[in-house]
């Protein structure tokens, strides 16, 4: 699975970067949300410090907010538009459940130093590549734009600093309905009132509903010429006609500053993977903003899904040997080493039965462990060669 | 790289397991010696522990320990024996130097369930392969036996509480010469003279020296009888000629209780891998001993040297894009990226310029990443489609 996604992220131009499993605990703490902040793993200092029961670092809590701090600290030995891909796991202190672990891989593909919205078209087409090409033909793209969110919340009367908050409750529209969301406005301080209009407008249809609502609101119409300009150039791409504007697509991390994404599959609740524009994370590092966009696709929900459809080939599940060679007896090892060495060279996986055990016995375990072919090399054989 | 590595081992049988990049604490603590605890990095207990200050999990400090827990944990799931690989990141608090970093990869490969020495020379034989298809022609096998250290150092008079400290010294012979490791021995409680005559026995030619001094000790013959049969063996194999067996071989590990094995270069103080039996270390986590051995090569200081002997193929250097894709202006756009689709499916690594910029800025941008190809769509290409 793996390979499949460097390959179609490096047929995209995308170049390999990987950072270290640690960083520095000031820079993640802040950057993911209050939430974020707690299910932080945190690393003891070291040395004469342990006993003080203090952090110094931290692992990783996606692969976003390390790549911000690599393009500030190395801002001027990299190109004016950087593009890299990152597989590699990341860590939170969360309750495990199907899908999410403490530890897992994410996928990710990032374009910084541009605000062309060819950008997002080209994650978008590289992202869906990748699920085609794994085997999935069912997925949706959803896309949306904080900007847009942020007109809508601000045209419903929702307070400026109760808007993040509000945000994370309508991202729930999904999962718990209307009615659901409208409570858990309330309970984040948001007027029964506001928090209905708020309802309405995340109701409304795109793009004929909301253009009639927000007619004069300069912002919202930027917002929604982008999505519409991306979902255009997309539907020449790999993406195809699968991407669908959602004005209700909130996501919650709280770096993004423009579009949003996400793919999903009806089977799986919550999504494949999500990512967004974030061109304010690298200026919290560097003190100037660098434009950036990128996506993130989660390796174990994707497995989860293909294990449970059975889109695994065969022999994915059959493990890797293809022959067993066996010993006759004590005197002929050498000679069976040599034959495994022959047939490596031919291109064969080979195990060497360890022992010399009753062939009866070494057949069992080929066949336990499911390997095809065994070769033996007996009297008659080693007389014949 | 790690494609070579991981292809000579799939070649050889093993079948690829990954680990958590963290274990209980409980896990590692004590499995490497006093230097060893204060090198691994702790993770704070969280939510409402976290105030206390301790530690409850711990980053992985090699990849050895973290198997004997699983083979340990799912001993009744496992074949009967047991082969896996595993390239993956430890890490160890220590002082970064050449070729030395807190995280590193650590290519490993381990055979369970047998104290068949075939596995010993299945295991020198791949590494031996791995590096010769990396491209290391001077390369060196040392061997040694732990219960022929023990011999050594009791025939010598060194008190058994104090073996494992000499071994840590002797480990050292090249590094620091015989009066530095006198002086250590010393400096660690062993007596003079009784200092003197380990390193009179370290000195012996292998084997007729050690033979004719030995003669009677049964642990220090089969020692012996083991080193020559697995050098006799291995010389039929991808190792060849190159297995020295060196008396003084020691290994820092503690786990260690049979063969101990080491690959190195000239151009590398230290070595490029090293590895050894551990019939004893699943013991410590399932009550009853499962015979282990194993190898593990260090990533970054293979890459270290070849670095420095120029060894890496040329594109390894240019980075990955085939070709940029230009944009000719705002309203080409599309057909840009239909161009870039169409290369794509032709297997080529393509980047897609994502501004409408002057074509002199895009050629620049091409050349400053070391793209050998752009390619143009304007007025006149477009005209002829």
């Amino acid at each position: 699975m793996i390979g499949v996604v460097r390959d179609v992220y490096e047929e995209y131009g995308f170049e390999p970067l990987e950072t270290p499993a640690f960083e520095n605990i000031e820079t993640l703490l802040g950057k993911y949300g209050e939430e974020g902040n707690k299910l932080i793993f945190k690393i003891l200092k070291r040395g004469e410090h342990e006993h003080t029961g203090e952090a110094d670092l931290a692992l990783r809590y996606d692969l976003t907010v390390p790549l911000a701090r690599v393009v500030a600290q190395y801002q001027n030995e990299l190109p004016r538009f950087f593009k890299r891909y990152q597989i590699q796991p990341v860590w939170r202190a969360d309750r495990p459940a199907r899908g999410r672990f403490r530890e897992f891989y994410q996928c990710d593909i990032d374009a910084l130093g541009t605000t062309s919205l060819l950008v997002e078209v080209e994650i978008l087409s590289a992202v869906s590549e990748v699920l085609q090409r794994l085997g999935f033909h069912d997925f949706v793209v959803r896309l949306n734009h904080r900007e847009l969110l942020g007109a809508l919340l601000e045209a419903a009367g929702v307070p400026p600093p109760l808007q993040a908050d509000a945000l994370v409750a309508i991202d729930k529209l999904d999962k718990v309905g209307r009615e659901g969301v409208q409570k858990e406005l309330v309970a984040r301080g948001v007027p029964a009132e506001v928090a209905a209009s708020a309802l309405d407008l995340f109701g409304l249809e795109f793009p004929s509903g909301l253009r009639a609502k927000l007619r004069d609101d300069e912002r919202a119409r930027y917002a929604v010429g982008q999505l519409e300009e991306i979902r255009d150039l997309t539907s020449k791409t790999a993406a195809g006609s699968r991407v669908q504007i959602d004005p209700s697509l909130a996501r919650g991390l709280s770096y993004y500053t423009g579009t949003i994404m996400e793919v999903a599959v009806p089977d799986l609740a919550g999504s494949l993977g999500g990512g967004g524009r974030y061109d304010s994370l690298v200026g919290m590092f560097l003190g100037k903003d660098v434009p950036a966009c990128g996506f993130s696709l989660g390796l174990e929900r994707i497995i989860v899904v293909m294990t449970e459809r059975n889109m695994f080939p065969a022999d994915v599940a059959r493990g890797g040997v293809d022959t067993l060679v066996t010993i006759w007896n004590h005197d002929t090892r050498a000679e069976s080493l040599a034959l495994a060495a022959e047939l490596r060279k031919n291109g064969l996986r080979v195990d060497v039965y360890p022992e010399a055990d009753k062939l009866g016995k070494q057949f069992k375990y080929a066949s336990a462990r499911n390997v095809p072919f065994v070769a033996i090399l007996g009297d008659d054989e080693r007389a014949r060669r």
